[in-house]
């Protein structure tokens, strides 16, 4: 199941992992004139590997895609918005979304691994199982000292990212998100929104990941990382019971009104639908709102991106068929 | 039927034609000693003329009721604010509660007849047939040259106060109902909200009223308030046809909103809820919404005024009560 049609995950939206890797003796993207050799011989390592995990994948070049189509992928997370440039990428996808690996990006390889819900040892284990079939086939750069090699220093050593989306919208109303966002910084966890590095955390989901992929071993980033989760979780919990102790009537009254507008709603931008079903969300996860109707809050916030609706319509336009389709589905 | 009950009168909610009479020889209320004698005199000329109309009425002695009841029917146009305070001061009301004789107010007689919708020379007609059968019994406070006596100067002549309420959301939005006040006040039309002078005029309703009284004939009066009505009907019609030619998208965006806001808010103000109303009142009118449920708009207005929903308890158990109670009959 892709990670944005469970309703159930309280509090931790995702989990993903990501393992960077390179071939040796083949120069890195940015300086690999021809894509296409390298590019089918990782295709072929595992479409065409013994192993059953291998035949799940389906091979797109993305240079046969629209833009529309390259943009939606990236909105499910099943490319970097850095897949979403350039010429001679590729990405593979299994069948139920939850395994993509994209094809020179910044590195050779950049297979991914996205869990619903709060899944790090999980997703690990799915990588390294991928990773293995891969590696049956090619040799990476591997350094015994630096580990393995990538395009980016800050990617080497384990070139695992470990990263858990969260959806703290109690933390952020009670204005204590910036305080939980500088502690995970200062303790060498990167925070980004919805979109990774750059982006606005719209719709009260963040990402939390870990800053370093060196000098650490590949447990003890995944370790760290789901230890200041869990203590990020409680303080949301905390914060959530407070609203619920503190604030009901006008808290209540705030989910409500945010289901209401977005079931009546005839124009809606993509922030503001985001921050409201933000609100939806936590209401079904409380039980203070009814049951997702067709779609799940999160999987209106993906669907409702402007690559879905359509780039090509006028924002006014858009506005209108994201209301439409959330009117239909919430 | 009440003035509020139908919704199908589109800018023009209600007409209402008061008549300020007072007995021969007896004190004007403020310096009356015992009101007793005087009230039941009134009292028994309607409730005990031949005709059917008198019939028709229930006495009630406003002592007798809480402060609740009383500010409910002012709520409903049926006593007027000043009937709140003191004492000694009654109402004849009849069963469907177009008609209304206040004993004691300013003058010993306030008649006032309140028709659904813009129906002037028909509610006029009605205060005069009750006019007769109260003078049938009581010899009114006449002057050959003054008119009717009154005990406020500006009451005195015809005595007669004919207002039209109209629901003027377009002009309201489009920045046009100032220029329009302005209009009315220079040819001799006093305009107030919704609870007479000095009320806001909430919700977006508007009484347009007669100034003088004195000078011009009852025709003249009525024909003058007539007139100017049907300018500014013609004025909210434009201002309609405007919003949904140039901004359809957002205008009906905007009544869906409040629409939205209405089904499902758990606290609402009375200000916050007539101003959604009056979009809900508008929408339903310009077929844009669908059609009223239990209650129409109106209804709902004067139904969650503090006084229905429970004076005695706090502004925030009146502000989950009245949104409830529009959630379940909007």
């Amino acid at each position: 199941m892709i990670w944005y049609e469970n309703n159930n995950n309280d509090i931790v939206v995702s989990t993903r992992i990501r393992l960077a890797r390179n071939l040796e003796g083949v120069p890195f993207p940015n300086a690999l004139r021809d894509t296409q050799q390298t590019t089918e011989k990782i295709r072929d390592a595992i479409l065409k590997s013994n192993s059953t995990l291998g035949k799940d994948f389906e091979f797109i070049n993305l240079d046969k895609l629209s833009d529309d189509q390259k943009h939606s992928l990236s909105e499910e997370h099943l490319i970097s918005p850095q897949m979403l440039e350039g010429k001679g990428k590729s990405v593979l996808i299994n069948k139920d979304k939850t395994m993509s690996i994209m094809l020179m990006e910044e590195d050779h390889i950049r297979l991914q691994i996205i869990k619903s819900g709060f899944a790090v040892d999980e997703a690990y284990e799915t990588a390294n199982r991928v990773d293995d079939v891969i590696e049956e086939s090619v040799t990476y750069a591997f350094d015994e000292e630096f580990g393995y090699l990538t395009a980016c220093p800050t990617n080497a050593g384990t070139g695992l990212r470990a990263s858990v989306m969260l959806h703290l919208p109690a933390l952020t109303m009670t204005d204590n998100i910036g305080r939980v966002i500088t502690s995970a910084t200062n303790i060498g966890i990167a925070v980004r929104g919805l979109y990774g590095e750059g982006t606005k955390a719209y719709g009260n989901l963040y990402q939390f990941s870990n800053q370093t992929t060196m000098g650490l071993s590949e447990q003890e980033i995944l370790e760290r990382l789901k230890k200041i989760v869990n203590q990020i979780i409680d303080m949301e919990k905390k914060a959530r019971k407070n609203l619920l102790e503190q604030n009901n009537d006008s808290f209540t009254d705030k989910l409500f009104r945010s289901y209401g507008i977005l079931k009546y709603a005839h124009s809606i931008s993509s922030a503001e639908a985001k921050s409201l079903l933000s609100d939806v969300l936590l209401g079904q996860n409380l039980g203070i709102l009814p049951k997702p109707g067709v779609l799940t809050p999160l999987e209106c916030m993906v669907k409702t991106a402007p690559s879905f609706i359509g780039a090509n319509l006028t924002t006014g336009e858009r506005d209108k068929k994201r209301a439409e389709f959330i009117r239909k589905n919430i």
